[in-house]
């Protein structure tokens, strides 16, 4: 039995990274909000490789990561396949602090489609203090920015992103500050 | 011997709250950036009741603090007296799942002083995963908005709150959400 406070996850939002299996055996990771309400737990899912493996094989995982390269890479391009480990024959990433395995119920929409999540597997490796670095938060709205930036194209997400930017010159670590460099050349911009 | 590792302080600034004793054994709490650089320690602080109490007494204890009304508060008005427990005679906050006490040595500014930090006690209370909430990042970017906004009271810094408030009431849980009508309050905006 799962209980998902032992997740941390709380009402509202939480930002994690799903993987998921495509028909070919292929793992895929990609950041996806954790919606909770009540006991409930749902994800809403643009038309992309996560939502098609969702179909193809009902399961996501849950994975709670706090390396902001993973939520870079894995919004904007492909994590390596090193990253990830097999748990029972379904992907996880290796160096997540904890990740939750579900079984998925989805209603198909045009764009976006609503998939219910029933937890039936979860693991937790590292539990860690993590005080609030708003470098790192500035990476993961960054990194929001950016996947609508590569598909519009427009100035404004651009300038968001910038604005993050300076958060992150500002608080971040070197870490986040190499996440930055790695998320601009992943949306084709020089720095 | 504390290991600041334990604590999840990373290179980069941390948001913490940090509490003091004044000269009449009140306590004190405020948000404050704990640098770290290398293995050296460092806040930089406005002349506020928190450079006047460590000029007093030189201790701060950082409390590492996941709750959105504890920044809030702290940052605009002050927290609760029954919020505070005594570890050897100095306050740390009651319910914070972490704390590090530090020596501090300052180095009096005009406007800001340099605080180097060295830790002689610390605990960890409480050890959980904390998946990437927006919700509760988007209190904290607002919380520091909102002490610049009652000190210039300029419209700037309140459409960055509202900005910030956006992605709560998309992203935040009850807590987050209670949260921000808190801070609206506190700066004078009715909404």
């Amino acid at each position: 039995m799962i209980n998902i406070e032992d997740f941390g996850i709380r009402e509202g939002i939480s930002e994690v990274i799903f993987t998921t299996l495509s028909p070919d055996g292929i793992p895929n990771a990609a950041p996806i909000g954790l919606h909770r309400k009540g006991n409930r737990l749902f994800a809403r899912i643009y038309n992309s490789k996560t939502l098609d493996n969702i179909i193809s094989k009902p399961m996501a995982a849950a994975n709670i990561v706090y390396d902001p390269v993973l939520f870079v890479k894995s919004a904007l391009s492909d994590i390596e396949a090193e990253r990830f480990e097999f748990v029972d024959v379904f992907p996880v990433l290796k160096d997540a602090p904890g990740w939750i395995l579900f079984n998925c119920k989805y209603k198909k929409g045009k764009n976006v489609s609503v998939v219910e999540l029933k937890p039936i597997n979860g693991k937790i490796a590292i539990r860690k203090l993590q005080p609030v670095n708003r470098g790192f938060n500035a990476v993961i709205e960054a990194s929001i920015h950016a996947t609508r930036y590569v598909v519009f194209r427009q100035q404004k997400y651009l300038e968001r992103i910038e604005y993050y930017n300076s958060i992150v010159k500002k608080c971040g670590g070197a870490r986040e500050k190499e996440t930055m460099r790695l998320l601009f050349e992943l949306i084709g911009i020089m720095k």
